[in-house]
């Protein structure tokens, strides 16, 4: 880029918020486990909508491509820009004001650069919660997760980011600013502009603010860490849940005998809760708005139904908070304690929850045919039908000549997701990383009503270019 | 119409399946309360989604103006054509089949036509519950329900008819059929196109069938019908009864007295329950996924503290399944017993939920100040921040006298709502009704978007005709 040209672009947030120096970019290059990497002519760091907007309009005149970029947590490549070093980066990172908290309405409205936890923090000090929950909330912020359409552990009872959201302020490619901050639960005014934001990845605009729902904090919470014989009888367990708890289950996760392994092996404190080992687990929580020990009685009668039906094979109830914390350790753990196992080959697929059974045993051999000691290590909201169906290397293997098969096992395990009309990213949305795959799972006719889409809010192209289209 | 385009437009759907006589299209030609008449060359009954193409396609081709039909129940006017008797009217009355029900995943995949009541009760016998719920239901289609995005007294713990769909099938304009009949929670793969044409009031294409998302049967319902002396009492009321049931509380209704009056004065079997007026009440429902008991209890102490603190006035809670179906005819009736006292003034707001008392103050005050002796009957989903503001007109005027203040009315209440953020169609949509006041309340740069969207979908401009932009 002709420094004439990044100078103009500097000079929307000032010096002290621009970055050029390599040293000073290179966190913003590369995607935390750096799958992927990229270059840019500059970091900007707006700290107003406005700010953003006049990017945003500089790069349409002069057809300079943008990457917004967040937390950088994305697990899909959205946020990282190519090779060419032509793009800018607009990092939302001080645009991190909670501007409104009203407590009546159960809304909140936060700058995109506010981190998750940093409202979450904020909803339960007002005695409310915001249900999204993910493993990176740390440090993802919340215009990346309603970018990317964030889901979580909480979307069983609570919806992903999309169902978490009322209103929007965007900074449009044209250098329009679309001031949509509904607070209104119900405002039938014309077309949903809002929900073509939230999963876009930042390819028609950057998000600048959002009004999000808030729902009342549980009284008392109860979990239990459970194990079971098979898939199919966690599903029925969850059948049983589902129809005798409602909107009161707030969790269930499955998680296979090899993530255990892994984590009690690699994660400081870890432990198995029970005796022997089972094949299959499942993580309950039940919410109550009346107190922690009506929670708690609803989750023993489920329980004892399940072990007096033959479902359960083992389990426990937590009995106290740190011990309900130390069960979701265990889940939370499941990606991190992959790692020092060597090469894994990772999919986010969901497929109607009655077919989680058929979708592991027929993933679970395909991929055997493959890489016949290859470690399976599914886990995750099978509530919601959502599984990371990842696949540890062989032990003793070199890790790069199993990260080679990812060309031969994933294209088999998303066929076998497709086969069940399931989804090849559930949650984590399509960026780089699937955005070949993507002609191949939509209908010409849905990719070409989204590139019109495309064309009338981006006419230069400018935005996140070479992501989702 | 030439007599040779109408003809190829017949042969589409077959002599069998097209009205061209007056008597027979007359009923399409008028919504119920006769608010909106128009004329049309034909009504069409496609009995398959590639007919409802070809029908677009032809219509693309030849200029012809489309309506989509469902049931005619809108009340803004959106099925209704215009006088000029160009346009052909698309009824979806024969795609009328529920294709699949999934009880595991819990979706329901259904035509555009099925009839919104049918639908309940289909998920009903697969002991689930497919939660919209509005006065209309036994008429309403839910291809209409979906392309107004209608609300109704199931939205509170459920969410409105957005929340409630997964997927569609939709006819394009172009002839082409967008098949995206998801069944699933998570699936994030480009664009969100499913909620452009929910709430698009058939301007973008025809909703030809959708995949809906099923609840858990409650258990159990406990109702009360609740006597507080003012709106602000109804807010603390329902601040306590959304904060310790939360998704248990399923509805929260507020009406004033002057409705109660009307119902009793003018339904057949309705009776105040209470033996003193008051000037507010609330009706109350709560579920739960354990029993009729366990709700009843619930609702107990929730009344027995409303009572304790001074919030509520009166109140019964009801005895039986027959006593709370009358509780409920009270406020179902709230409509229709208007009519017998003359012209009414409707509006449909929505205004955050702590805004309520504010704007029923506000709005009486200005009403009276335009025509002192006119009689507000407001009523609604308070729960939602959603009242139907209407105005009965003052004993013994000349009902076309007071219709006329209309002009003096309406845009007094929508200032007053759009004065706390509010919305001037919370539920019923644009159509024809509001279109000329959309352009004021919505931003410039917000109807621009739309437009870019309508021309990039319809370039022919043949879906809907003058109603939403």
């Amino acid at each position: 880029m002709k420094d004439d040209l990044r100078n103009r672009f500097i000079a929307i947030v000032g010096d002290a918020h621009a970055a050029t120096a390599d040293n000073d970019i290179a966190p913003h290059l590369r995607e935390w486990r750096a799958r992927w990497t990229g270059a840019a002519a500059a970091v900007l760091k707006p700290g107003a909508t406005s700010e953003v907007a006049a990017i945003l309009k500089l790069a349409s005149e002069t057809g300079t491509p943008i990457v917004p970029q967040g937390g950088n947590t994305g697990l899909v490549g959205g946020q990282i820009p190519d090779a060419s070093g032509k793009a800018i980066i607009v990092s939302t990172n001080r645009l991190n004001r909670i501007r409104a908290i009203d407590v009546d309405g159960d809304t909140m409205t936060v700058e995109a650069g506010v981190v998750l936890q940093t409202i979450q923090e904020a909803a339960d000090a007002h005695d409310r919660l915001f249900p999204l929950s993910l493993a990176a909330q740390g440090s993802a912020q919340i215009g990346g997760n309603l970018s990317t359409n964030a889901g979580g552990t909480g979307a069983l009872a609570y919806g992903v980011a999309r169902d978490l959201c009322l209103g929007l302020e965007v900074a449009l490619p044209t250098g329009e600013v679309l001031d949509d901050l509904n607070r209104l639960k119900k405002n039938n005014t014309g077309y949903d502009l809002r929900d073509l934001f939230i999963g876009a990845e930042g390819t028609l605009g950057i998000i600048t603010a959002a009004v999000l729902k808030l729902h009342p904090k549980p009284s008392g919470r109860a979990a239990a860490f459970l194990a079971v014989p098979s898939p199919d009888a966690a599903l029925t367990f969850f059948r049983q849940a589902r129809s005798r708890c409602g909107p009161s289950l707030t969790t269930f996760e499955l998680m296979a005998r090899m993530g255990i392994d892994f984590t009690v092996r690699h994660m400081h404190g870890a432990r198995d809760p029970l005796d022997q080992a089972y094949p299959w687990y499942v993580l309950i929580e039940l919410s109550s708005g009346r107190s922690e020990a009506d929670a708690r009685a609803e989750l023993d009668h489920l329980v004892e139904t399940g072990f007096g039906e033959g479902t359960l094979a083992d389990g426990v109830v937590a009995e106290s908070e740190a011990q309900r914390q130390s069960l979701w350790h265990l889940r939370e753990a499941m990606s991190e304690s992959q790692i020092p196992e060597g090469g894994s080959i990772k999919h986010d697929i969901s497929v109607p929850v009655s077919a989680i059974p058929a979708f592991l045993d027929e993933a679970d051999r395909a991929v055997a045919a493959i890489v016949p000691d290859a470690r399976p290590c599914p886990f995750g909201h099978m509530g919601d039908g959502n599984l990371h169906y990842n696949i540890s290397q062989p032990v003793g293997w070199e890790k790069a000549d199993f990260l080679v098969t990812t060309d031969k096992i994933t294209p088999a395990v998303h066929a076998i997701a497709r086969a069940h009309h399931g989804s090849i990213s559930a949650e984590h949305g399509i960026g780089q990383m699937k955005r070949d795959e993507l002609a191949e799972v939509k209908s010409p006719v849905a990719l070409d009503l989204m590139r019109r889409i495309k064309t009338a809010f981006d006419p230069a192209g400018i935005m996140n270019p070479g992501k989702v289209l």
